[in-house]
């Protein structure tokens, strides 16, 4: 059976920083490991890195390199296999519309924050990921910036623990949602 | 209500590197990050960063006065209460003691392993959290070495995503995990 196809996209650009103000974050590297080894364990298809700064562009490419074509290709092939589904865009505008190239047809963007009530939850979001391919959007920094709220795209409930206190890093986000949407769960129902 | 105890156990001897052999790894900064803030989400107790090298258990003290009592104290205080969760230990077996002696009772320590089978399931554990305090173990480097997997302790089921591929990093696990046994997921079911 075929799983349902999604595609994970880190933004650096616009989001918040700690006091709120629009920014662009440094792309970390452990980030684009993490993420894309999250992504080859659960299905997705694609993870877009996401920066306007061409030489933060550059810099992903030269560590995707060592990891598909030098040293780090024969060293660590599980790795070389994580990262062949990364993939650079400069805006989050233009890896939707590679990633709806991709699908062949429209696909459900689907924004997250650690603060937004209300949102979409995890059993629903699965169901629509049944009819069409998703985008899963992820914002570095504090956060997404609010014009992406402006869209009219879902927003995913946010990942609760107990209390409010809700921190995650992008990459523990990243990995929870993955497993939350792809995740198989025997024996927990 | 009050929700299941649980601690997390980082173990970092004895551990196997790539080739299976039995290892000692450094401890990561980001590992520490990472957890705690993932262990204080969902309601971790401690963290237990275990490590027979004395100055590897040193650099953590600092990285910790840094964010507890020096400058990240007061410019990132969300970040300090994570890291207040964390505990030196040299062996697990010291972890446990203390984990069992601050529950004032036995506790159930639970291993993790990525590619063991026939495992408990996170239902199944979930429900045992409801009777007695838990202790996640999780292994840096390429797991936990054997040893521990003789001891008669519980192992949980692996985290799977959709075929063979799981090379999740530490940190990726240890969220998955404490999401599976602490988290709430309304609207999932």
């Amino acid at each position: 059976m075929k799983g349902p196809r999604l595609a994970v996209a880190l933004v650096h650009h616009p989001v918040l920083d700690r006091r709120g103000d629009r920014v662009t974050t440094a792309v970390t590297n452990l980030d684009i490991h993490d993420i894309a080894r999250a992504a080859r364990t659960f299905g997705a298809e694609r993870f877009y890195v996401v920066t306007p700064v061409a030489e933060q562009r550059l810099l992903v490419e030269r560590i995707l390199g060592h990891w598909r074509e030098g040293f780090g290709a024969t060293s660590n092939p599980d790795r070389r296999q994580a990262l062949d589904l990364v993939e650079l865009a400069v805006t989050l505008d233009e890896a939707l519309e590679r990633w709806t190239d991709a699908c062949g047809g429209e696909v459900l963007p689907l924004l997250t924050a650690a603060g937004r009530q209300g949102g979409l939850g995890y059993g629903a979001c699965r169901n629509l990921l049944g009819e069409r391919p998703g985008m899963l959007i992820l914002g570095t920094g504090w956060g997404l910036a609010p014009e992406f709220f402006e869209r009219g795209w879902p927003v995913l409930d946010p990942i609760r623990g107990c209390g409010d206190y809700n921190h995650l890093s992008v990459r523990a986000a990243a990995a929870i949602l993955l497993d939350r949407l792809l995740g198989r769960h025997p024996g927990d129902h």
